[in-house]
């Protein structure tokens, strides 16, 4: 079975989820389409990544991401890294002739976007983007009734992305919250999630209208100790300044003729990963909510006046990835299973020589109508969403 | 105890809903403010309102409505009829010094409403436009929370209205579908309960951007024998053209700084009368869904970090207008009791001479709301909300 | 059409409950089997019986109860008052030949019950005991989907009634908690409810296993001003004992073959009215909550391995009692919608000279199932339910 | 940091689990208390051990489980066969002087329990027995509440464990519903780990009464390629008999004063991995349900009556174990994080030289439960529970 060495800059949250996901994937899909190795991990100091290399099962470490980009050794690359730092790194690496995933979004802007995806297919490498949660089998369940027609044709999609971590004016200014890190706010963060589903389950975007709400104008310092995603809350220390949205509201025309909203904030108090969409077709509907990500809401036109309902179908054996992951529905899908599909599609795109869905153009898609959406919401009209050819 | 008597123009599914409340409401209510009468009930033919009134139990009844405006045994109109009658019957009976409820939407326009907001006013009676959502008792207690500030500033609003009544395109060409009887489609019929309802918790409507579909073009001519609902599917029989929206879909500024959307349609499977708002506030959030009307989610920011999570509160006689309902919660509120709250509220303000919400001003409001959408959704672009005055 | 005069014997919840469902029930069916007339009410003093006629609309009052039963315009005697009343007034009803409905339980014990049973077969009247919850729309199309074979054959039964009214001490002493009036606690004041379903919906109980705890064995001496369910809590005042059951668990064997348990409490924080029941078959399972009570919950095996899930199905129009409740499912249905199907079955039985379920003969049979259970929990051991006959 | 090598006997659905918990245990708790390392796998034949061991990432492989027990460079035995192996293969590890964990239930009856119990607790190894569902972080957080007497003084307990892969009389017929090698069917199986719940939020068992069935007397026999659970359904060939339980209902008294049922089925259509409990203490409820395993429902009876009711708390950061699990709640929490957070514990034992819970005790004290539950069933009678001592 062939053995892929993968190098993986970051050893954050999503450098954790990421390894876990090398090491799993095998355990889950037998055959695997390959073996990842865990070959080495970057940090941003040398003791930071002999850390995260014993931690995370990687043979070795460094705190020079190009020599992980430059290593013949290394056959994929794996950006874990906050959102400045995709652009430079995708390019380096695809230059290097090297499989690349990226997380997400994939970059700040469209323009960052087109160069990464220029680079990417100018190079031919295999190139993924990490819109993980499409990767939740009852989402892909979505996908496949939608493309039977079960549920007719699309009329309406409604998705959110609500969350609580950061409401609290207390919580510090983690790179999320500066655009020259992070690009956007909730949009980049959270939004592009519901979009990559909205696009995966509807089809492209005509044109959008937006508004974009920033809550919490300052928030305090974040301290060198804080984790990943700045939960910690911050005292009475000094604050900077917040430039980006912390809420999004849309709507929107799809080319094919739907209509939809999409939503996002961070000041959701009581919500936590509430990734939900309601879709309405001719005949039937589909629901779903990430925060109770085993099931799948299902109703058929074509059931029986007296038996017609929602259906809550707890993803299994019977569903799309259900037959790798565990022998029955409802042993519980996490965040990690999500990663570890991920991992097993993107490796059998290599393996086989495919393309893997979303990749850069489809993040680059994605950034498009980012583009648009600040666009809408600065000029308060509709803006068209251009496609990325 | 002050008797009053009512006129009851129609004898529909609005009717028997009035029918029960006054009837029962001062089963409920008791000491009651005063016990309504059931004295005449008006339909469209004297067959039709004989029968009603021995449904229904009303003394008399008549296939004139006028006679019913003009009797000076009359206290009380109550205008159940389809939409465009509305304004007809509500300028006679305050020219007649009737008080007077009506059912919603109070107008097809906004120039409409004006007329019988004037005419209310000038006549000095008592009216209100029977928006009965906002009394069930949750809905109540989710203002309760917010005028007394457990969840702090409003941030946003999200609202919904979903039905599948009408989903086939085989569900007959009800007035419901005909802008002429009924001013315009799931916007006038359902949005604006929920536009009365962000209204009521969250205040003023700025300005409104919306999209308004039409799914179903044609539906299947209505035979006599429908339901008033026209729920009943026709067969192969000659359709007629829908000219109102099935669909509508809207961003909103709050004049208070808050944003928000209000989504309804009528062709979304497997929502029955799916009523919805989701609240955040600075400090917390609400959460409701009228398909479980006896609940309300809240999630209060400054519960401890181990034990904050939405609290399911079961309505009942701790809460408002629980302790003349049922004596435990979840014995449970159906579609009557916000009728018989609304009634109690009503005979209130007769009794005590003041005026009650929502009253024909609200009406006019949310009519002037209506035609914002209406114009947004055919200009694409924000359209400001003119006040009342 | 007919017009049957009622005489209604108690004015408090259930006198309420019973007089909205006299004057609602030909607004909801209609043609109605014949027109209640809320004849007399009787109370404890002139004076209250005088209010109560007023508050629910009854012509006439009287503190004599005996004086209603022996009325020969009195066409139905309805028994609202506690328990310890409900023989002595049933069987002085049936010698004068009145119709018979009584509140649940029907009697404190099974040879209580057999008097009851025994006066009403030797008089030939209608008769009905008000287990209102198996009239719930949900459950009766539980029903029906178990006698059409859709879930196959019964292998178990889980019914839980839970509530919390009476969870603290300083709930006050009212007759529920004294067994000279109540007969029993929690046993026949909920349980029986879900006895009730259980045998409506699977069949004769063979034998039953149970245990029996008073949780608080001291409550405060009531108030007169006390409400009829004794919720509102007492202050530092003298306590009276408690000699009733404030839970009782139990396991069932049913006569067909399938196995059960049935569970109840007033000391479960949280649980309001939580009348539960699943039912597993052959061939699907059934859920019900009456909590939320609209909604019914049914899976059936025969569904695609795909597409298998709990079918939440809102009850509406196309499910039993339906067309004449109203026009779409959700609009909800609340606990007097219970007691307006009650009513109008009670009296279609009485317009069409035929017997109705459940009847005294029911009520017996669920008083025998009642001594069996507080037999197995003083004895410890399976205690079989022997039959009416 | 200090490394232990682990021999894993079984390399089925359970080998899967655990090796997952290895390689992913010092990912999320970090320092770890020890890295694991997967030294040698034992599967049935050479073949299948090689592939497993490839596929789980172990360094070596073996047909012979006594060579991993006898192996001085192993430090821990970890027994992932079906029940019939577990005792020889712990009691040799112990006599090795190997730490140990087992998968549930320790053994098929309290005599082999009590072997195993004494060889561990001769040897002085630490030991664990596998039941992982207490450590759902929402279950951990249910206890924590429980020792703050956040819910006061506990009354009584409800648990299932409800699943239906084996509902269908289709389903072959696996080692689990084979005495012989299981011991007992849904009472070992699933019963089992909220027994052990039971045990861990409410105290030690006084006596039980309990009822067995076997609702599908026949199985397929199974073909060699089916898959760990015996979920796929076999044909029209031979079938073999279940001498084993389908469905177990019992009624429990605990040592400490309260009351309590549990009941599990195999044949709950619509139900996956339906481990739920309601607890009520004097000052509160808990709600648990594994299907929804983020959510934690918790009433306080000390909330304000307008404010009372279920919080659902979805377990994160705050609570325990969540720190080190993924950085904000909703991300999610699959089956594979009980076993990591097993494996921290366990490994936190070792390294610390203490016990760790549930231990080859409880596992023994569980198996006399069993044992219990089982001569109830067989004698109708209540049977006392003896303790471990």
């Amino acid at each position: 079975m062939k053995q892929l060495n993968v190098g993986l800059i970051g050893g954050g949250f999503m450098g954790k989820a990421h390894s876990l996901a090398y090491a799993a994937m095998p355990m889950f899909f037998w055959p695997a389409p390959a073996i990842p190795v865990r070959h080495t991990i970057a940090e941003a100091s040398d003791e930071l990544a002999a850390e995260a290399a014993l931690r995370f099962g990687f043979q070795r470490s460094t705190s020079d991401w190009r020599s992980v980009v430059e290593d013949p050794a290394i056959d994929v690359v794996d950006i874990a890294t906050p959102n400045h730092l995709h652009a430079e790194i995708a390019i380096a690496a695809a230059q290097a002739g090297k499989h690349i995933i990226s997380e997400k979004p994939l970059a700040r802007t469209g323009a960052e976007a087109k160069e990464m995806y220029d680079a990417v297919v100018a190079a031919g490498v295999v190139n993924m983007v990490a819109f993980n949660y499409r990767r939740t089998p009852a989402v892909a369940l979505a996908k496949k009734f939608i493309d039977e027609g079960a549920i007719g044709r699309i009329l309406s999609f409604r998705g959110t992305y609500l969350q609580d971590w950061s409401a609290s004016p207390d919580s510090p200014l983690s790179w999320r919250f500066q655009k020259a890190i992070a690009g956007s706010g909730a949009l980049g963060d959270i939004a592009t999630h519901v979009i990559d589903i909205a696009r995966y389950l509807v089809g492209e975007f005509d044109s959008v209208n937006a508004m974009m709400s920033t809550w919490i104008p300052e928030r305090p310092l974040q301290s060198s100790g804080a984790d990943a995603l700045g939960t910690v809350r911050g005292g009475d220390g000094p604050r900077g300044a917040v430039d980006v949205d912390d809420q999004v509201m849309t709507m929107i025309r799809f080319a094919g003729g739907a209509i939809g909203s999409i939503e996002a904030t961070r000041n959701g108090y009581g919500r936590n990963n509430f990734i939900t969409f309601e879709v309405h077709g001719t005949e039937g509907s589909i629901v779903f909510n990430y925060e109770r990500r085993d099931e799948l809401q299902v109703c058929f036109a074509s059931d029986g006046d007296d038996r017609r309902g929602f259906r809550t179908i707890y993803t299994g054996p019977a569903h799309p990835y259900g037959k790798d992951l565990w022998p029955i529905p409802a042993l519980g899908i996490g965040y990690g299973e999500t990663k570890i599909i991920e991992a097993h599609d993107f490796f059998t795109a290599i393996a086989e020589g495919t393309s893997v869905s979303p990749n850069f153009g489809d993040g680059y898609q994605t950034a498009l109508i980012d583009d648009a959406i600040v666009e809408s919401a600065e000029t308060d009209a509709w803006v068209d969403v251009p496609g990325i050819d």
